[in-house]
């Protein structure tokens, strides 16, 4: 057996499982339900799925894929487009599955991702036939190390009949001793998370099995598909000022010191850019305790401003890859992978007290934030794990530019065409234009600072324009809205490509 | 001093900060928050708030009013209609206070009822200038004993900067033992709530706070205005037995045990005459972890059905009123009020694995829950604790029945036209009709299950044809809409009284 491979596998009797990729994915049975290893494009398995995906152009399979997140193109493009999944969740990035998803060829089930783990123990997701999970190691003691994510692994490992391992030879050994898997028991008889500082370690380095669920190894050296972020520009690096001096002024009130609180960020771009942002920054000692670590969370070790970081993935561009996987060590005891479970789990958010920043795609005047649909009806990628932490936060902040498509789109909305954080979990807002900081206010008064702070100036107009006409036209009520008009721009948009229109001069 | 007050006042010493109502309610600082004691017209402070209002009639007076929940006429009725009340949270259910809501008179804050304590903490609510407290007791410790209800009093307490007592001793001193008090420490440096089980008990009978701060002690006679719930209909009927056939067979599918798992049942009659169904079951040894007692779990104690209840507050009619507070040395050991923050914590209730039942004001095909505007703009009473439960809750039900108004509105719509609880959150729907179990399941198969099983037949045809149109327009998008159509079911009830329309014959 190649070196490489003998010094991966503890349990030497397993080295008889270990069969080609394509074995592996005949043992997949056709029509069950799938679970896989995954999350934001990493530690996903790679070989068996692409080898699934190549069996499907041959005979007939349809099987319900669950994973941690969105996967990278062997799954969410390559098994997807032959029409090999039925049913998908909880979440999806790839244009690949996404465009499935809104022809109706898919089914997916958009949840919250810390939910999962719950709805498996319980059987709603289920019965689990097959877990496909990519490790790095099987220790001598027979726990299956994941690679660089962690996610919905040890319930589906707990609940799976069957185990086939991707074996995956080009991750760095060094990821051994980064994952803390803590797996709580039934509810109504399990103990408290016994966790009262991100950086505890509160279970084992890999998840434990009993091997003779493990039905097949197979090897790869397949890497992981870069992360796609782009750099920031300027209009995130205004949005990451006004929100660092947002904090400024939280600790000159006396409710965060220069330490903050542990820092949750979004998947993207954007949420990326505004972490970024710390790099030159007076803040110190941070703490991050996310879903997914990407680029800027390694910048900001590396500049001396974090000095712990928790997550259930890392997910990173291709630049970064051979930073951070080449140094690891370096890393080692700054970073931990916990299972999506444990980094989204309310219990957790609420004790810890997390500011948290995520991304919306659209968000109204009240304050309810669309995070998932195009115009109310087109999947985008999913909620994740915004959900999980906006409404468990200390802080929930939302991050947007205020327009998109070159202008013709107004991020800033009368009516959100889907809510999936309602006006009770929003706490602030910010655009490249300001910040509207709407804890302990109500609707009214939210809406006034909204659209004078946030909206763009080629909607301003617009959109005060229907605030008030709203009010008069409701007396006043709680939440002033003209329902014939309310997803009017929405409408407008898809007619005339624009959200723009007329506004009457006023008497 | 009148015994019956003697042995109420644990603390000899605070003798001499007896006061009328009136000298009380002249110590209220004009344009200040005040935090108040009670929670769903229970235990609330009467005379002082009463005594309040008369001062109002005669001097300028605005202040803003913090509370656990509804209060009864006292505050929510006479103190706001004489125009003292500037801003208000978290909850009403007074026709008078919601009418000056929704002429923007008073501003409301509409929030989870869990929330509040941690924006207390932060400063955010406040700073409160003065506590008004209903207590049944000062012991001689020095613990403010409430009456029956916690709501926020223990956070109040710990920072408001004076304390008014209203000791009410026509409250039973046998209330004393009952409470559970509770506060946890700071975010960041807190520890885990250590309860794993509803009967434990984890804090001290009354609330701790510095002599010092008790400014007042006004004695007081007067009883809670009743509970206003009304018997079950025929209607309500059929959905308990929908409901507990729907717990037959999830204990048939091993997902559930003859004694279920902790309950919790909202405010209001269709929730309590839900809860009555539980009594000539087989159904036992049940728990329930709520917010309020209502006459059902006193019903179902008496029945041999429940073992233990805990909530934040007890609201009776009057005759559950006499029969519970003239025995309750009877139920003294089969009940506990702990803090709203507790009882509707998320640590607590994904730990335990709650059932909440609650009860929605309109829903939409794919799941959406509105329980607090009236066609989006009016105000109706608040979300409540209702988004804190069905979020972290192990089975999150909705119920309601499928018309209103006589048969004019149709309770499930297209879209509704304000979100509550998103289409994540929301597990469970039964009406009079039926039941849709939307656990794991996609928009569209929301939508059929909705539509065929719980939608009243007047409607069922208009809201198939509204979904089969809102396909074929998107050509199977994730979540099918028109929008121009989406809120036309809301405008044309406004416009014509009806949600009813013609459908056209299918070529």
């Amino acid at each position: 057996m190649d070196s490489r491979i003998e010094k991966r596998l503890g349990v030497k009797e397993l080295a008889s499982k270990i069969v080609s990729a394509a074995e592996a994915a005949a043992l997949i049975e056709n029509g069950t339900v799938v679970g896989m290893s995954g999350f934001t494009r990493a530690g996903d398995a790679k070989v068996v799925p692409e080898a699934l995906a190549e069996r499907a152009k041959n005979e007939p399979l349809k099987i319900d894929v669950y994973t941690g997140a969105s996967l990278g193109p062997e799954v969410d493009n390559h098994l997807a487009t032959v029409g090999a999944i039925r049913k998908r969740g909880p979440f999806i990035a790839d244009a690949g599955i996404r465009n499935l998803i809104n022809t109706g060829d898919v089914t997916y089930v958009d949840a919250h991702l810390s939910h999962n783990a719950e709805l498996v123990r319980q059987g709603i997701i289920g019965p689990i036939k097959h877990l496909i999970i990519e490790a790095v190691a099987i220790t001598e003691d027979g726990l299956i190390v994941p690679t660089n994510s962690v996610g919905n692994s040890p319930i589906f490992a707990q609940y799976a009949e069957n185990i086939i391992i991707e074996l995956n030879i080009s991750h760095p050994e060094s990821l051994i001793g980064i994952h803390d898997i803590y797996i709580p028991g039934e509810q109504g008889s399990r103990e408290p998370i016994p966790m009262t500082d991100v950086q505890q370690r509160i279970g084992e380095i890999g998840i434990r099995v009993p091997l003779e669920k493990i039905q097949a190894i197979v090897i790869s050296e397949e890497p992981d598909a870069p992360s796609l972020i782009v750099p920031a520009d300027e209009e995130t690096q205004t949005m990451a000022n006004i929100l660092l001096d947002f904090f400024r002024a939280e600790i000159k009130a006396g409710r965060l010191t220069n330490s903050l609180m542990p820092l949750q960020s979004g998947v993207g771009s954007v949420a990326n850019a505004v972490l970024e942002g710390f790099t030159n920054s007076e803040f110190e000692d941070l703490v991050v305790a996310s879903e997914v670590l990407q680029d800027a969370v390694f910048n900001l070790i590396d500049a001396g401003k974090v000095k712990f970081a928790a997550a259930t993935s890392i997910t990173l561009t291709e630049e970064l890859q051979k930073k951070v996987y080449g140094n690891l060590e370096k890393y080692a005891d700054k970073i931990v992978l916990r299972s999506q479970e444990i980094s989204n789990h309310p219990e957790l958010i609420r004790r810890l007290g997390l500011i948290s920043i995520n991304t919306a795609l659209e968000l109204d005047i009240y304050g309810n934030v669309n995070s998932t649909h195009v115009s109310g009806t087109k999947m985008m990628n999913g909620i994740g794990g915004s959900g999980d932490f906006a409404r468990n936060a200390r802080l929930g902040i939302f991050v947007t530019k205020s327009y998109a498509k070159g202008g013709a789109v107004s991020s800033i909305v009368p009516m959100v065409s889907h809510v999936d954080h309602t006006e009770h979990d929003v706490d602030v807002i910010v655009t490249e234009q300001g910040i509207a900081d709407l804890r302990g206010l109500a609707p009214k008064e939210r809406a006034k600072l909204i659209i004078e702070n946030c909206v763009h100036p080629d909607f301003k107009d617009q959109i005060r324009d229907y605030f008030n006409r709203a009010i008069e036209a409701t007396g006043g009520h709680q939440t002033p809205h003209i329902l014939e008009e309310a997803l009017s721009w929405h409408v407008n948009l898809a007619k005339n490509k624009t959200m723009k229109q007329e506004v009457p001069a006023q008497a």
